[in-house]
């Protein structure tokens, strides 16, 4: 047996070895959604799997467990915030989940989601969801498989969740969508009701894609994102991958005559790449170095996009560097009218079109069927009439087709069920955050800072209180130590109701 | 024990995963070289080292053995010339190749030639041997161990040969290059008393360097290089890396000011490409499946590169094509001045920068030298005058500085010693093959194919007689079932006396 010391070493070392196969993985990845040719698919394919399961078995060594068993009665875990004991926590979690789902389940998942992702791809493209169907049940009765393996004290949902934001629960998110909902609805409905409208066509400009790219490389850059460790590409469906310390890549895409696309998309991406740019890099590879969870990762996106991205005093310095990287181009548009039309509230049939506030009423419809989905109170056969009903219900229009409705997101065809609500749990803590740095930096500061260009105090208040935590205390933990409250839709809610009431003039 | 058939299954599937493994290395390397962050290089070195430590266990398991053993004694292996046959014969090759070097070796040697290649940068731009020497020192010695734990019958060199041109001995390649430089260095002589030269400046041109991306790609794309399976790229330090069937990236470099340096690189690596995406794909990670040797793998590049790019009827096709690339730019030069040009005979002290005849003479320096220093007949303190002494007398003047001396080089820090002969073979072989395709092609029949912009007949050839074949084959018996004849000097200097005797019209 090794001494407490000698295991906890050896469990670092071997926790850096998986994640350094991961971060190879993450590299091909990143490289076949950017630069890789077509005809280097398959090969791509086997490269992957074969990191996959090398990492896999590293990940569930029985010396792990024989390692933890040590370190978890030693000293070293006597102070439950230290750093052994937040890793010892953390790698127990992971251990405890790799290895209680079957060799077998993994590689059925695996099977069936690469043929579900194939038939949604081409079932959306037909409008044809009897095509999708048996698949989303396969993937289901899989997922639920996966529920039971991995154990759960409530819903049996909480196993799945658990992969994406440890330690939440359904029913802790659920009571949070709650409040949420009652009060966005009447919010978005105001909003629409006030008959408002941005004037036409403010976004709508011929934008060339290498000034685009110029552009958002300097606003990505101002807002804190080291380009010496980092990179900005192209590719057809944006990401982050954070390879590891020194190594982050954003992607985007470009729309030659749309602003939004590519200039808010980098700013949301670039959120992502700060919080892994920030993480504690000697921590890495240890879960103390590794991002908290997936509503936190998104809380950093949302918060630069949303929270600076959209608000006044960010445009307050950029419109004029706007109109000077793309001359002439919004000739004629008052900052106002540009701000406005950033902030346009429009429900949209799709989610990753909808606007900051309808946004979370896509999530909330999506979590609600996922819940009935895996309780087995709703089967796959009625999903297109259960989500049309809900939706109906919730953003006041009916999908015209499956391809605008249940048919529209590709995360049930690769088996991410618990994934949407870090979306919007990302938008509440996000704001959360943002009230607690306004509050400890001074709201007016901070803005006065944002006008001058200078976002290095908010980046500077969420590396201490966000980055540099990495995993250390999981979400609700980390939102309570940083903003001194438990989470609330509140500042979510505030924020909206400030900003489109000044907007609408009627909320 | 298994039967036969399954030990070879079982044999192809570990030999395809080590192959896999290595195929993630070289898009982290290619990464690496194109567009990692610099602040991404120490996670990348972490990266590749784990990835080797991952591929050099799975390489030197000891299962492989066993399985070699059950397909040796065979019915398998009855026809040397079956793929079973060919494949356990490489496999076994490789796997007592990489056993016999005991782990602790491979790890000084890693050791010392990291430390040697940094040092070597900094001695090279202070023009310092005395800085490299102990490293130099180091790395020849653990290299001429690792000769004595590989073994050899002749010269301890065939031992580190062998890794790049296995079954080449040190004895044939120096009677090779005795014959080279006896018909060589005359010819050198005679272009250079000739007086003549090319006029001045035909190739320092100011060329947009998207114009020159553009013009490469078409001549790469022209000769056959399949853009749908691989990509060209900007680097510092050119090369080729093919990760497996469907995926091969090219790499280059622009100087805004001079033609040659992308443009011939281009051909160079398209060279290599082709190569590569010609071997068998079903075969893909067996030796059947893999390049036969470094010098067959450069003999395709100096083929494409010199034998056919820098020949009359290639520039017939593609001169009026560089006048519309590169419109004005190359106003009042004839076609005549710019095949002389390219064509010039202009000894360098630089390897890198010679022309297609004096190359061979630096190749013949370095070979001559490194069996020196593995024989221990030269210590590398005595390796500056040596190298100033032999350069001399091969090629009548004498480098001013061991920068452009004996330091020139990065090959023997990284320690590539036997690397050096297989650039010559390379051209040999190139040589060989040409006048073999002209002899079955007709030569008047393949000069008109490219006047007419059509090389694939050539390539065709290229696929049959060569990339087809992989590894099946050690390059000697390869050529001469290519070419019905042995490796012979002679094909490349009546190659070149024909060429440079018409530019010269004295030799």
């Amino acid at each position: 047996m090794p001494t407490a010391d000698d295991a906890y070493a050896e469990l670092v070392t071997r926790a850096k070895d998986v994640a350094l196969v991961q971060s190879c993985s993450a590299v091909l990845g990143w490289d076949q959604q950017t630069y890789m040719p077509k005809a280097g698919a398959a090969l791509r394919g086997d490269q992957l799997a074969l990191l996959a399961a090398i990492g896999h078995e590293k990940a569930t060594d029985p010396r792990i467990g024989e390692l933890l068993a040590v370190v978890e009665t030693s000293p070293l875990v006597a102070d439950p915030e230290s750093v052994p004991a937040a890793n010892a926590r953390e790698l127990r979690h992971a251990y405890d989940r790799a290895t209680k789902i079957p060799k077998r389940l993994v590689e059925e998942l695996a099977r069936v989601t690469t043929l579900a992702q194939q038939a949604w791809v081409s079932a959306r493209a037909k409008n044809n969801f009897p095509e999708f169907r048996p698949h989303l049940e396969q993937v289901l009765a899989f997922k639920r498989e996966e529920a039971q393996a991995v154990g759960y004290k409530g819903h049996p949902y909480d196993a799945l969740l658990d992969e994406y934001e440890p330690g939440a629960t359904a029913e802790e998110i659920r009571q949070v969508f709650t409040d949420l909902s009652r009060d966005l609805v009447p919010l978005i409905r105001a909003a629409a009701d006030s008959g408002k409208k941005p004037r036409a066509g403010v976004l709508d400009r011929e934008l060339s894609v290498d000034r685009q790219r110029w552009f958002a490389e300097s606003a990505a850059a101002a807002i804190g994102f080291d380009f010496g460790a980092g990179r900005l590409d192209t590719t057809a469906h944006p990401f982050c991958s954070a390879f590891g310390p020194g190594d982050c890549r954003l992607t985007t895409r470009y729309n030659p005559r749309f602003f939004n696309e590519a200039f808010f998309g980098v700013l949301h991406e670039t959120g992502h790449g700060m919080y892994e740019q920030g993480l504690p890099a000697d921590h890495f590879g240890t879960p103390v170095g590794a991002y908290c969870s997936l509503g936190i990762h998104e809380s950093q996106s949302r918060l630069w996009e949303n929270q600076v991205g959209r608000g006044r005093p960010f445009w307050q310095h950029f419109f004029p560097r706007l109109n000077q990287a793309f001359p002439g181009t919004f000739d004629g548009v008052t900052p106002d009218e540009f701000y406005f039309a950033i902030n346009e509230v429009k429900p949209s049939y799709i989610r990753v079109e909808s606007d900051e506030a309808t946004y979370n009423l896509h999530i909330i419809l999506r979590f609600e069927l996922e819940l009935d989905l895996v309780a087995g109170n709703l089967v796959p056969a009625d999903l297109p009439g259960a989500w049309n009903e809900r939706f109906t219900k919730l953003l006041g229009m009916t999908p015209r087709t499956d391809a605008e409705g249940c048919l529209q997101d590709i995360h049930w065809s690769f088996g991410g069920i618990g994934y949407f609500p870090t979306y919007t749990l990302g938008n509440l803590y996000a704001a959360q955050f943002m009230d607690a740095a306004r509050r400890e930096l001074g709201e007016t500061a901070l803005e006065e800072s944002f006008r001058a260009g200078d976002f290095s105090p908010l980046k500077d208040w969420l590396r201490r209180n966000v980055h540099q935590q990495g995993r250390r205390f999981r979400a609700g933990e980390l939102c309570r130590r940083a903003t001194h409250s438990p989470l609330s839709p509140n500042p979510f809610t505030r924020y909206l109701r400030e900003k489109l009431s000044a907007i609408y003039t009627v909320c």
